[in-house]
């Protein structure tokens, strides 16, 4: 890059991450729930804070679909601060002065952990397309192998918004009895079809984009840049609300007041999305895209428990849901069919429902009452367990 | 076509239309807005019914986005039905037994009005790209050409949905005095920020198709199918409500009740909106779609009036404004705004917001309160101009 930024072309993340990896060998295989079973793999990860003598400390943070690892850290690609700075760090909500904060990045992501830009070792060759199918509860099994790996058994609080909200409600159901407290953020136990008709959407874009070379671009040394950049574009649609996009752009031309007639840009509002789009393809690998997508995709609690509240029954861990009023991609609507079930199930929850007009994205914007809501959750519950 | 139904890439619609056109050559050019002039130009229409010795009985329908002038007759092309059977026919609200009902192809369209797959007459080339951008103004004129030459001074109605509103809402607003009654259904006014960035979305799927050769395709024999596909998929999802697409589709599987780990369409939806994007290529020129979405992206009556209500200052024109509840692309709040600008210039309007969970969609659909309600409307403004 000109400017000196390090780009996903050039840098090499999925196998060699500026981060902490932990491998895994044959002995300590990864079954997955397709059936195949990836014999030897990695998981990258960032930790702040330190985990007290008893271990009783630790947070898992879970990151979104193109969210990862560098939650409270500059990101060692775009160099721009971590995700989500607001939560995570000394002080904030998620106080690393107090706990163990750790983030992994996902199975099938493109930041360290084993994904589809990762070499495949029986080949020599990056896995691309032939990296097996993955789901929300195979990146949860992958997290706890790391969890168990630095000797946490129980941890303190999990917590996530959007797909990594789905992964909190997985590990929470799977593992009731190693998480004390689990806190969702605009989330669902399924995902709606509308969703999936938008994740279809931004597949097809980037496998129709004939640099994807049907999936094996890494080794024959393209890029579906632009099919990937129209996938973001129209996700990126659906992470706002109309009332942001009005407030933020309205019909606002670029340069006049008036059109210029042309295919351009001419509108603040496709600038804006181009360069949410362009700024993407530089970060994120296609192929992780589309796998992860896909695990969202299949993700369904009620249906692999039959019935939602039979996923949480007699569980033990306390629950804080929050969603937001303008959220149109996992409205709140899905946040009270999850919190009955939990009521149903007999589990502790609260329930918050935060007044905000900018869409999905809210759980990571500045958001007084959410950082309120976690902040009194967190600190109720270590009185409870006695950290200091 | 293996099956014998004829394609866009074999039928010439675009030239040779199966409707009847009427052609203008220098003496009856074609000034746009953006300044450029169509020389030599054609519109494409279909009509129904006889009309009276007074010509006081034409309804103009105005179709939308990607419909067409076959409205109540089988498509050439699809050989499917007409678009709104429901609503014009025979004994039906737009009632061919007493109204001379007229719907013209739009400018920039591909069904015989002169648009981008039309031949160039100063080159023997189709323009592609270099046809010059137009406007929902400059398709009225074109239509109001057509109402001339057929010696129509007044017409007794105008109705459409959706662009096909944004059609009804600029002839009312251009020649007040040549319009009895105006009916827009699921529209509004200036298109939103959020609806620009699905329409740029959908561009810039169809431009990054390399078959798009930089808008030069017909004369270059290919078709960037690929991307119109994923426009229109995007789009599909926009006309239809997440209730909606819940209840048609849900999660269901295509073949068993689990995923087969594949990026095949497992799910109902999928395989939907892949047809929805292949059927939609065999019937649409792509650059007909790029200049037809920005015309709706420039529409914004109450920036090029100064204000909405002075659009439609002392209107004589009566209104009928219909929403759905459902419809996220065009709320009811933007026909609300609508309403409130026809009181403000003194206009008779009417309002009726169907309740419907199917989204924008819904005007195409048979929604009885919606054809009540125009039925109700028309008979009344027929006796009121004594037509039988």
């Amino acid at each position: 890059m000109p400017d000196g930024r390090k780009t996903f072309d050039d840098y090499d993340q999925a196998d060699h991450p500026d981060s902490p990896v932990v491998r895994f060998g044959p002995d300590a295989a990864l079954r997955l729930e397709s059936g195949a079973v990836l014999e030897s793999w990695q998981i990258a990860y960032q930790a702040y804070g330190v985990l007290n003598a008893d271990k009783s400390n630790a947070i898992l943070v879970c990151h979104a679909l193109t969210g990862d690892q560098h939650v409270a850290n500059e990101n060692p690609v775009t160099r721009k601060p971590g995700w989500w700075p607001l939560m995570v760090g000394p002080g904030k909500p998620l106080d690393t002065n107090r706990f163990f904060v750790l983030c992994p990045n996902v199975l099938a992501g493109c930041m360290g952990t084993t994904g589809p830009a990762s070499m495949n070792p029986a080949t020599g060759r990056p896995w691309g397309i032939d990296f097996p199918m993955v789901t929300i509860a195979d990146m949860v099994e992958a997290h706890m192998r790391l969890v168990d790996h630095l000797g946490i058994h129980r941890l303190f609080c999990i917590i996530g918004g959007s797909m990594g909200g789905m992964q909190v409600l997985q590990l929470a159901s799977s593992y009731p009895d190693r998480v004390f407290s689990a806190i969702p953020l605009a989330t669902a136990a399924r995902l709606s079809a509308q969703n999936i008709a938008f994740d279809e959407v931004g597949r097809q874009a980037v496998m129709a984009d004939p640099d994807w070379r049907g999936g094996r671009y890494l080794e024959q040394g393209t890029r579906p840049s632009k099919g990937l950049a129209v996938a973001r574009m129209e996700a990126h649609i659906t992470y706002l609300s109309e009332a942001a996009l009005h407030r933020r752009f309205g019909r606002q031309f670029k340069e006049h007041n008036h059109p210029d007639f042309s295919f351009d840009a001419e509108f603040q509002i496709e600038s804006y999305l181009r360069h949410q789009g362009v700024s993407f393809v530089e970060r994120f690998d296609a192929n992780s895209y589309l796998y992860i997508t896909r695990a969202m995709d299949y993700f369904d609690l009620a249906a692999a428990h039959g019935g939602l509240s039979k996923a949480f029954h007699k569980t033990p861990t306390r629950f804080l849901v929050i969603s937001f009023t303008s959220d149109w991609l996992f409205p709140t609507s899905d946040s009270r069919v999850l919190v009955r079930a939990l009521n149903a199930g007999g589990a502790s929850v609260g329930f918050v429902e935060v007044e905000s007009d900018r869409g999905h994205d809210a759980f990571l914007l500045n958001e007084p009452v959410m950082f309120k809501a976690v902040q009194g959750f967190i600190d109720a519950n270590a009185q409870m367990k006695g950290i200091a």
